[in-house]
């Protein structure tokens, strides 16, 4: 499913609930459109901080809100939506040069993020002027 | 660090924690010797069920505890040993033809496990004595 911020698609998960419990899965190539060579889990966010503001470069980005709910921003320069990711079978693919920003945060959420680079400090664009005047060149 | 099960290693993982909230961070190659090519999640699963009760013939695992408690069982057919996992920045390497189950999930217990290969019904042993013999081969 798309969305009104370039490149930013919703992706169903597969979810499997029975009475042993809920399997929620996602897979690469399938669900997720870039190998994966990091994932990073936020939780214990309080209420009213807002995580992220920033794009970056080169990384690209699959989000899954695994527990408790949290409001995606998320901008290309032109365009910005929100979106509420409030349940374990969504993914949100971010391509690269897409500002994100995480908001309301729940007390119990649990967001997950996979990521096709490591680490690397250089790739944020952290400053919104800069990334606008980024995006139009 | 090494267990007593054959070829199953413990990693400690980056955890981050500032008043903002906190992160953990996984990567391949870094902690996970493998590519990951499919990501899974169990939760809700009620008091004294068991899970997993089953070996791989190729597909390779890495597990997190990224909330709660669960008691991993891991057999390599000879030795036999109990991991609990009660917290997020702890991951545990299963290599192929390693018997695992999963006990005394709690309540709120959110169980990761990043896996090689897409799904394959063919690539599961659910018969314990199947695995012994399987191993012993």
């Amino acid at each position: 499913m798309t969305t009104s911020v370039n490149g930013v698609t919703l992706h169903r998960l597969d979810l499997s609930e029975e009475g042993r419990g809920t399997l929620t899965a996602v897979e690469v190539d399938r669900h997720i459109p870039f190998p994966v060579r990091r994932m990073f889990m936020v939780y214990g966010v309080p209420a009213g901080e807002v995580r992220g503001a920033h794009a970056h470069h080169r990384c690209r980005q699959f989000l899954v809100c695994a527990r408790g709910s949290v409001t995606l921003v998320l901008d290309d320069g032109t365009s910005r939506e929100e979106i509420v990711l409030d349940r374990p079978d969504i993914g949100v693919y971010m391509p690269p040069m897409i500002w994100g920003e995480q908001h309301k945060y729940s007390a119990d959420a649990l967001l997950l993020v996979f990521a096709s680079e490591h680490y690397d400090a250089n790739d944020y664009i952290r400053d919104h002027a800069e990334f606008v005047s980024a995006v139009r060149r």
